[in-house]
């Protein structure tokens, strides 16, 4: 039996011929034969000309969702066996360690499904009606391909209800323990698969945390070292600059220091861990929530760095406001004359380094205009706090605040701060979670890194 | 004796305050006391309020160019052996090879001002009158804090032009052959300082030509091995992925194979070379210019590679032009069932790699039209010319020609040549070249990786 037929509008967009695998309601002409919801259908031109194969859903708004662009009879097993391995060809080409995500919806030519290896441990999210019928396939499939010891669901999000579909969590196969132990760039974590947000752990940001690495040594002014011109000797007949303490004797190289990190919304504490590891001397890993900190805390243990981190559970926007009102403060008084050295209300603390990884603040469209002041004040505050020369680490994960927007939106903190910034990385998300060229949807991790410097 | 000043209008945009460090002639409401071309001026707002401190050529429609924001007397030589001192802090925090750009105009708080290093020889450029006349001071200091042992002057440079200065090249200190060997990423090159084209060689890609490596591996499927399913064995109950040849023989691990590659636009070869450290089986190495290709040879007899590298002297556009031809006869003949063992017209060769790394299209913003057919033209060839599921490695030196154009022009020939694109790379100017927020001249460069599939 043929798949019933899709007939596109004739005014609308050419999207699906730039690469772009969803075909809206408001773009369909009608449906030629019968399809169930679920079923494939085939997409056509208004001249009746193939275009892709896709699974239909009346009840979504996005009522097509590509998965071939060559005829197809049906997703069944062999099917997603020869993605999964072209899945898998990709990971294991681009992403160093063995956990990962493995698929990535549309970006891997299978939209509405997401699959996370943990250890021995997959998880998956199913966002379709599309997928969501095709489970036993697709369980088949990546049994044979990843040769995983349990397949855990975690299709609790609430877009699956834009579908017509529940709800679902639980074991779709084998042995899931609920707590396990994966490795990112070298680095023990422990993942709540049954509790923990999304699938348990955020992968999409490993290479931005590894690229934090040169931010975290050669502090050495900072401990009172500084380099110091000496006269030319004879044979050189050229001056030597040499590393001296605050009494002008010559120290022995090495002579710099770890940073001083703070890292703001913590959650499992990923930053932290990669900051001690790269060599961080003191870092502060702060979450508004205590069962975040408890598990960073863990994850801090587990890899030996216990001395050197502090846990702080706070608001992130209120602890950054009154460091501030301290610093402020102190810069006053010392501007006045008056005595730097006594107490000040906020603690004024500074660092070398900052991190601001927040939560989403703009889920939809018409939150992007809150979400600019939040992501500015945030970015104010923590500009603020950094030592000069130092640097603001800061992403945001919000789809909505389109990369230009985020900028702006940074220029314009630092304008507010009197600060003048040198952008050093600027990072989407890691090569698990591909891009496909003309899908703007996604593209939704912004990553920076900027050098802080006073006007 | 203490600085002019340089009144702003009132109606001016704050690109000062949001850190752009050049003023426009027109954004001048008065000159306040007397200054020679080349002298400092501070810089004060409407209501007389000090902002900056920069250099001042009337000549030049950027009056003045800001190189403090504190109050300054005079740019001696110990002004800019602290600059220098910065710029070397961050190219040892950030760069892994001695051999890079040192300084970097604007972005290192020095405009006008480039710097490169070439093992123990300094190429310095000076585009501006305010950097022009205080070469004594900035050789003194580029001596005392980098220890060359010679310095030479690249100010060849038509920009010179609108400043009022005449071109200038030579020895200014010490010691320069002409002929230097450099290296990179682990390779040796050699540079012309003095006939080669800018300072002698382009640093700025030095992180993109590494970011080649995991392309260069795992081609397995090229050679006629592919993955085979074997049925569960008794111990694991799973089925098993094996490699196998032609003849379904399982075969040994490590099974892939390198890539075959094409650059165009080689110059000295620099993506020839890395290709070839990576892994590469086979590398066409292409340019128009016979010298380029001379110097490019040169470059991979030094690293040993001349065995897996051949060059072809030609127009890049005609060379893709011919390839695509015999590509197309060949499918035409496919279609029709005819016999495509035979010769074509065109050679009709595809690579798994091609790589285009044109000179700038747009030299200014006028030309942007004109370089947008440019770069959709060599993009849709060198999209024709890869093979399934190899890679697309593409880049725009052109300022003019912003990031989101040049994904649009990509995303164009995409859809023209019937291909899906995976965004896997995109990066700009390596570190050796940081940005200054708010100052989008200094984002010029554009480079990405693209999974070329077709539909």
């Amino acid at each position: 039996m043929s798949n019933a037929k899709v007939w596109l509008q004739k005014g609308r967009k050419k999207r699906l011929e730039a690469g772009h695998p969803w075909i809206y309601s408001n773009e369909i002409e009608k449906l030629e034969g019968e399809a169930q919801p679920g079923d494939l259908v085939d997409v056509v031109g208004q001249n009746g000309r193939y275009l892709a194969t896709g699974y239909y859903n009346p009840k979504s708004q996005i009522t097509v969702r590509v998965v071939s662009y060559q005829p197809l009879d049906e997703m069944d097993a062999d099917f997603f066996r020869e993605k999964f391995r072209a899945c898998e060809a990709h990971r294991s080409r681009f992403v160093p360690d063995r956990d990962c995500r493995l698929v990535y919806g549309e970006a891997d030519f299978l939209p509405g499904l997401v699959v996370d290896r943990f250890a021995d441990v997959l998880v998956v999210q199913m966002v379709t009606l599309g997928m969501d019928i095709r489970r036993e396939a697709l369980v088949e499939a990546l049994v044979d391909v990843f040769q995983p010891k349990g397949i855990y669901e975690r299709s609790d999000v609430g877009v699956r209800q834009l579908e017509g579909l529940e709800l679902r969590t639980g074991v779709l196969y084998g042995e899931c323990p609920r707590i396990i132990e994966i490795e990112e760039n070298g680095l023990k974590l422990e993942v709540d698969i049954v509790e923990g947000q999304k699938t348990g752990y955020f992968y999409d940001q490993r290479e931005n945390r590894a690229s934090i690495e040169p931010l975290m040594k050669g502090w050495g002014a900072r401990s009172g070292i500084r380099l110091e011109s000496r006269p030319a000797d004879t044979d050189t007949e050229v001056t030597r600059l040499v590393p001296v303490n605050s009494n002008g004797k010559e120290v022995a190289f090495p002579y710099w220091d770890g940073a001083t990190v703070l890292e703001c919304f913590a959650h499992t504490g990923s930053f932290t861990l990669h900051a001690c590891k790269y060599g961080a001397k003191k870092v502060t890993c702060l979450d508004v929530s205590e069962h975040a900190i408890d598990t960073a805390r863990r994850n801090v243990e587990r890899n030996g760095f216990t001395d050197r981190v502090e846990f702080v559970a706070a608001d992130a926007f209120d602890y950054l406001r009154t460091q501030v009102k301290g610093v402020e403060e102190r810069a006053e008084r010392s501007r006045a004359g008056a005595d730097t050295s006594k107490p000040i209300s906020g603690n004024g603390r500074t660092w070398d380094v900052v991190i601001l990884d927040p939560p989403a603040f703009a889920k939809t469209k018409s939150a992007v205009a809150g979400a600019c002041r939040g992501y500015k004040d945030i970015n104010l505050h923590g500009l603020k706090l950094v030592n000069e020369g130092g640097y603001l680490v800061t992403a945001s994960c919000s789809y909505h605040m389109r990369p230009d927007l985020f900028l702006e939106t940074i220029q314009e903190a630092a304008a507010d701060a009197g600060k003048l910034l040198r952008l050093v990385e600027w990072r989407a998300a890691g090569k698990d979670h591909p891009q496909l060229l003309g899908v703007p949807e996604g593209h939704y991790l912004k990553f920076a890194v900027f050098e802080v410097r006073s006007k």
